[in-house]
């Protein structure tokens, strides 16, 4: 899920609207993520979390607080909470993927092991939950716990459907609401619990985060196949020889002829691929129109968060998030 | 921590004073570990769940609010919830330790794979945390959130500790709570808590759990060295052979002379193992008066569990638990 410089504006407008909160979520952070007994902790965890990740998690949460009118201090342990889940989860994938770079820099499971990934990730999770039940709201205890359970869910989901080439749509949402929706839509529906918003703002919220998310794991999944390596802070193809069914390829198997068929049968069905296949499945997906029939799908779920937003109170708060989702698929272009 | 046929007495007796609550734990288990998309997830959780476990964790949450008097619903909830993060908890130990046996069966990742561990731990425990929401109780959140860290803190304590013939007692202690006291002493306190309990009898329940949690760990650490395999249900000396600095240990190296300790620098701190070095352990161990020290150490725990019950009501419960800490301690003898 890295992020191009495109996508940097808004939230670098998000982030000068929101210094003094965030710098606050950075804090406690900070000191969160200390261990009085395992020095272990607090090293893996400040590799991933000051490797310069946008935190666009928790400026969610802030910005949802905000725009709501909140005065009080709640989005804070909120935004770290959110952070931290997402933090946990980006460990626990490395080792489920046997990633070896995020954002440019090695894996923590490489530098250290998998079994450091799997229990720090597993401490963070637990203090994001004693964050949370800082904030005295059952509310947000019931939004994070069931978008917990969406991610984990997810991920399984993915796992079974990793080199099943009859995959669906359907599927694939299933599982980017897992991968990034989920935390999105909790993060912003929560802020805006904690702000004590009515509840047809919470849900607009709610349908923001979702929609921001689905439209910007579309993104993240197409650039896979039609970024530059130095764009996506990954090699472009990776996805394709990890047998991963995206939405361009999801769609490029519902529109193939027998010959496309049985190619995406041998090299994501069964894993038999060669240096040229990358080439011959870009040639198909281009053919079938697959990338651009994604990209509409992206741009469709980025005017459905924009819509959403319409039924929150009208803040120049506002403005930026209805840009952020614009930004979000402008990476494409 | 496996249990022999000694220690199921009491637990027996517990079993037949909370067969009611327990059958509606278990129904409840069954329902939540279902998951609508990924049907992977129930069939990891039910190889764990259904494997024959005593269930003494939820156990342990009902007897303490039946004891307090509790007469409603969330401590069914509350001890599903305990049952799930201790499930979670396997899961991810296994992967950590790359186990291949646990209860006398292959383990979840050996038959399915580590990926699946780790996500369908992460499922259940996100799965706890929405049960212990639903119990309504922030306090629990707090007692059960805290224990979440503990046991993640301790766990990567022991990862970093493993080979360290430096290791303390305090510091096997710090293992030990987060390994099983923490859950122990969280599942009792959280059993008073929802039962209402008085300030006092929350606190002698979180002290009976403790030292109950402790006495357990160092008989099962003890067992490692002088139970026999179909006791222990794994083999003995499978803590030597992993470097495992555990109590007997621990104790030996502090009263070794220059030979010894430099045995065991070879064996645990190098891991340079040969076949009959189980055999020189052991002889040190009994020299060292060791086995018999860490026993003592354990014995005294369990008077502390019994000693903390004297400030909770007086009913027939109370003397079940009681006799459980002895139990625990009479699988040594």
């Amino acid at each position: 899920m890295g992020m191009n410089e495109n996508v940097s504006k808004p939230l670098d407008r998000l982030s000068a609207e929101l210094a003094g909160d965030m710098e606050r979520v950075n804090a406690l952070i900070r000191t969160r993520m200390a261990s009085r007994h395992a020095p272990r902790i607090p090293e893996v965890t400040a590799h991933l979390v000051e490797a310069g990740g946008k935190r666009l998690r928790p400026m969610l949460v802030l910005a949802a607080s905000r725009l709501c009118g909140y005065e009080g201090e709640a989005h804070v342990l909120l935004a770290a909470a959110v952070e931290f889940i997402h933090t946990a989860t980006l460990l626990h994938d490395d080792v489920v993927d046997e990633s070896e770079q995020r954002r440019g820099r090695p894996t923590a499971n490489l530098l250290w092991d998998n079994k450091s990934s799997v229990l720090v990730g597993d401490y963070l999770f637990a203090r994001s939950f004693q964050l949370m039940a800082e904030t005295g709201s059952m509310e947000v205890m019931h939004i994070l716990s069931n978008a917990s359970a969406t991610i984990a869910e997810g991920e399984v989901l993915q796992l079974t459907a990793a080199q099943d080439i009859t995959t669906t749509e359907d599927t694939y949402i299933q599982i980017v609401r897992g991968k990034t929706a989920a935390l999105f839509s909790a993060a912003t529906e929560a802020g805006a619990v904690v702000a004590h918003a009515d509840k047809t703002v919470q849900q607009a919220l709610f349908g923001y985060g979702d929609a921001l998310g689905i439209a910007f794991q579309i993104v993240d999944d197409l650039l896979d196949y039609s970024g530059s390596s130095t764009t996506i802070g990954k090699n472009v193809g990776d996805d394709f020889r990890e047998r991963k069914l995206t939405l361009p390829v999801i769609k490029a198997i519902a529109r193939a002829d027998a010959t496309e068929r049985a190619f995406w049968e041998r090299t994501i069905g069964k894993g038999q691929q060669d240096e040229a296949d990358l080439t011959t499945a870009l040639e198909i997906l281009h053919r079938r129109e697959a990338l651009d029939a994604s990209r509409a799908d992206a741009i469709a779920w980025a005017e459905r968060a924009k819509t959403a937003l319409l039924a929150t109170p009208d803040q120049p708060l506002r403005q930026i998030l209805s840009d952020l989702a614009d930004f979000v698929v402008s990476r494409l272009s």
